[in-house]
C-alpha cells in the first residue's frame, strides 16, 4: 500500500492506483459498499488458492497466524481487547447476537434513535412483541442528532437498553455516541452501538465512547469484503450474556448435558467461517490503520462538504443531511426526478450513487415526510475530477 | 468441466485435472472440507474482480440473474422448489435458523439418534433448559444405525420435533433418513434432518425423504467453497415459522410498528451476504449435478470399501464404522499411536486426513468408548494410486 508518512496528506494518486476500480467508475457509493484496494483482494484470492491447493481446513492451519491476527486488527482498530471481539457473517449478524442476547420484562424500555436502521428496529418490534418490552425513540436536538439531555431525562429503573446508530444510513447524521455512552455509563444501563457507517470513515475508540457492545461491518467505508462483519462485547459484560443460539465452537459440549460457553467474544461465533473473507477484512483494516483513521476522516468530510456546497447550488435539488458536524453521506432529491431514474442516468455515466427508500429508516423518513433519495458517499481515494463529472451529470440533468 | 456421458464411468483423470490440489496432495478429508474445482475457484474469483472493478453493490446488480440461479441450483440438488431454499454462512446457521424457529412447552419431547453432531446437541441442550423440553435418544439398531421401530414405538402427542444427522461426521454410519420421515409424516412430526456429509456425496430427494427442513454445508462433499450452507423449509411448515432473529430483508419494515415476514424460506436469511462464495457454492452444485449424484455416490462407496478392507487387514488398527451401508468416512485408530501422530505423520507424506474428538459427538464417543480417531474420507477424484500411497504410509507406521 502507499506510504504516506501521517504527518503528510493521503497521496490520492497513489491510493487511486491501489484501487483497481477507481480507473473504471467514479465511486460514490462508499456508504453502500466501497472499492477494495489490493491488498484486500489479493489477500482473498491467495486464501482461495491455498484451499484449492491444500484443502479448506489444511489452509487455514497454514494460516492459522493470519487469520487469528485479524482479531488483533479489529481489537486495535477500536480500542478493545482481542478477547472483546468476535467476527460474523455481516453486521446485522453481530449486531443480532448482541440484541438477542438481552433479557426483557413487560414494561422494560428500549431507548433508540429515530434515524435507526430497518435491520435492527424490526428486530425491536420482534423482541417487544414477545417479551412485553416497549421501544421509546428519544427526541432530537434542533439539528436532528439524538438529543443527549433529552436522553438523560427518559432514564428511569425500566431502562434496559440503549441502542443507536452511530452515522446512520442517509442523511450526512452523526448521532452522539459518546454523549449517550457517559448517561448509560451513569446510569448502568446496556448500551448497544451500531458503527455500521462510522468504521473505516472516523476514529472508534469504545474506551471513550463508553459502549458495551459495538457492532460493524467490512465492507463499507472499511473497504473489506461483503459478508464481513464484527461484534465488540466489553469485559464485565461478556460473562453475563448467554448467545440466544449456540453451536459447539462457541459452547463446547463438556459433559453428555452439559455445554460450557468459551470466556471470550467468541461464543457469539459458530464454528464454521469463510477464511478467505476475513483475512480480507483484516488486510482491510491494517490498510486503515496504516493511512490514519484521522487523516480517512479529514478527506471525507472535505469530500463530502464540497459536495453539499456544490449541490446546494443547484435549482430544484433539496439536500436532507441533518446534524450539525456531517459525515460522508450526502443524501438528496431533485424534484422532478425519481431519485431510481438519477441514480440510473448517472451509472450511465460511469458514476455509483446509491438510493434509499423510506423503509430503511421508516420512523426518520415518516416524520421527515421524505422521498426516495439519493445517496452520494465518497470515500477518501475519490478525486476532485470526480467530483467535478459528478456535479455536471447533475446539472446536466436540470437541463 | 469433464464432459462424460452418464452412462459412462466418471473420467477420474479428467476430473483430477481440473483439480488443482489433487497434483499436490492426497485429500482424504472430504469429510471437513473437499478440494475446489476449477469452476468454483473461478466463479470467487471473478466475483471478487467484479467488486473491485464496480463496487460490491453494482457487482452484484450486474450478476443477479447468475446469484438468484444458486437458489434454482440448491432446489434442483434436492428435489425442493426455489422458494423453500434459503442460503446461509454455514450449515450450523441453516439449523440454527430451523430448530431455533420451533416453539417447545415443558415436557415436549426432542428425539434424536446417538451419533448427533455436537453443533446440534449443545442448542438441544439450551432449548430443553429454556422451555423445560426433553431430548431423548432413539435406540440403535444392531448395526448401530437409529432404529426405525424403536423411533416408532416412542412416538407421543408429546413429541414435538425429530432431528437427525443423517451421515455423522465420523464412522460411516448412514442413519435411515427416509424410514424416519415416513413415521414423522405420520404421526405429523416436525422432521429436521442435518445432511451436512450427505449433500455431494449422495443423491438427495427431500420429497422422497419425507423431512420438512434440511441443512446442508458447501464445503465437504460438494466441493463448494468454505462458509457457505443452505436450508430447505417445506412449503406448508413455512408459514407457521418465525425465525428467531430477523432483520429487514427476511422482515421487511411495512409500518412504524409492524414488520411482515417474506413468504418464501429467504425470511431466514439476513440482507448482506459474501456473493463471491454463493456463486462459487452455485458453480460446485451444477458441477456436482452434471457429474450425476449416482455416480459420485458409487465411486466413493468403491473407494470407503477399499479403505475399509485394506485397513482392516492391518494388525493393531481398529476400524470405528457403524452401519450395514457405509459412506465414504472411514474412521480408525491405531495401538500406540496418538491420532494426532497419525495424521502429521501422513501430512508429512502428503496425505491429508483428519481427526476426530470424543467431543464432536460426545454420547456416541462415550457409549462405544472411542479415543480420539482418525478419519479418512475420499472422495470421486481421488486415485487407485493415492490410496495406494495412504495404505502404504499407514503400514510403514507399523513397522
Amino acid at each position: 500500500m502507499p506510504d504516506t508518512p501521517v504527518n503528510q496528506p493521503l497521496d490520492i494518486d497513489a491510493l487511486r492506483a491501489d484501487t483497481p476500480g477507481a480507473a473504471h467508475r467514479a465511486h460514490f457509493n462508499n456508504a453502500g459498499a466501497a472499492l477494495m484496494p489490493l491488498p484486500v483482494i489479493a489477500a482473498m484470492k491467495q486464501h482461495l488458492d491455498r484451499e484449492a491447493m491444500l484443502g479448506g481446513y489444511e489452509a487455514a492451519e497454514a494460516e492459522a497466524d493470519a487469520i487469528s491476527a485479524v482479531y488483533g486488527s479489529v481489537a486495535r482498530l477500536i480500542n478493545a481487547d482481542t478477547s472483546e471481539i468476535a467476527l460474523t457473517e455481516n453486521a446485522t449478524v453481530a449486531w443480532q447476537m448482541a440484541f438477542y442476547a438481552q433479557s426483557f420484562r413487560p414494561g422494560d424500555r428500549i431507548l433508540t434513535a429515530r434515524a435507526e436502521y430497518a435491520a435492527n428496529y424490526v428486530a425491536f418490534l420482534q423482541v417487544a412483541r414477545r417479551t412485553g418490552a416497549t421501544i421509546e425513540v428519544v427526541p432530537d436536538d434542533e439539528t436532528g442528532a439524538l438529543n443527549p439531555a433529552a436522553l438523560n431525562a427518559m432514564i428511569d429503573e425500566r431502562v434496559k437498553l440503549i441502542a443507536v446508530t452511530w452515522i446512520p444510513t442517509n442523511g450526512g447524521l452523526i448521532n452522539p455516541a459518546a454523549a449517550i455512552g457517559k448517561i448509560a455509563r451513569r446510569h448502568g444501563i446496556t448500551y448497544l452501538l451500531d458503527a455500521c457507517q462510522a468504521v473505516g470513515q472516523i476514529s472508534i475508540d469504545v474506551a471513550e465512547i463508553g459502549c458495551d457492545m459495538l457492532t460493524a461491518t467490512g465492507r463499507k467505508f472499511l473497504r473489506g469484503p461483503r459478508g464481513t462483519g464484527f461484534l465488540y462485547v466489553r469485559h464485565g459484560l461478556l460473562d453475563q450474556l448467554e448467545p440466544a443460539m449456540i453451536d459447539h465452537f462457541g459452547a463446547p459440549w463438556v459433559e453428555p448435558d452439559r455445554y460450557a460457553l468459551r470466556p471470550d467474544a467468541r461464543r457469539f461465533e459458530t464454528w464454521e467461517k469463510n477464511y478467505a473473507s476475513r483475512l480480507g477484512l483484516g488486510a482491510a483494516i491494517d490498510y486503515a490503520l496504516a493511512l490514519g483513521l484521522e487523516r480517512v476522516e479529514a478527506r471525507c468530510r472535505l469530500l463530502a462538504n464540497r459536495i453539499r456546497t456544490e449541490l446546494g447550488a443547484i435549482p430544484h435539488l433539496t439536500l436532507h443531511d441533518l446534524g450539525r458536524d456531517r459525515a460522508a453521506i450526502v443524501s438528496f432529491s431533485i424534484d422532478g426526478y425519481a431519485a431510481e431514474a438519477v441514480r440510473a442516468a448517472l451509472a450511465a455515466k460511469g458514476i455509483s450513487v446509491s438510493v434509499s427508500k423510506p423503509s430503511s429508516t421508516l420512523l426518520d423518513a415518516s416524520f421527515r415526510d421524505l422521498p426516495v433519495i439519493i445517496r452520494a458517499s465518497p470515500h477518501y481515494y475519490n478525486s476532485d475530477d470526480e467530483l467535478d463529472r459528478f456535479f455536471d451529470a447533475i446539472r446536466e440533468l436540470e437541463r
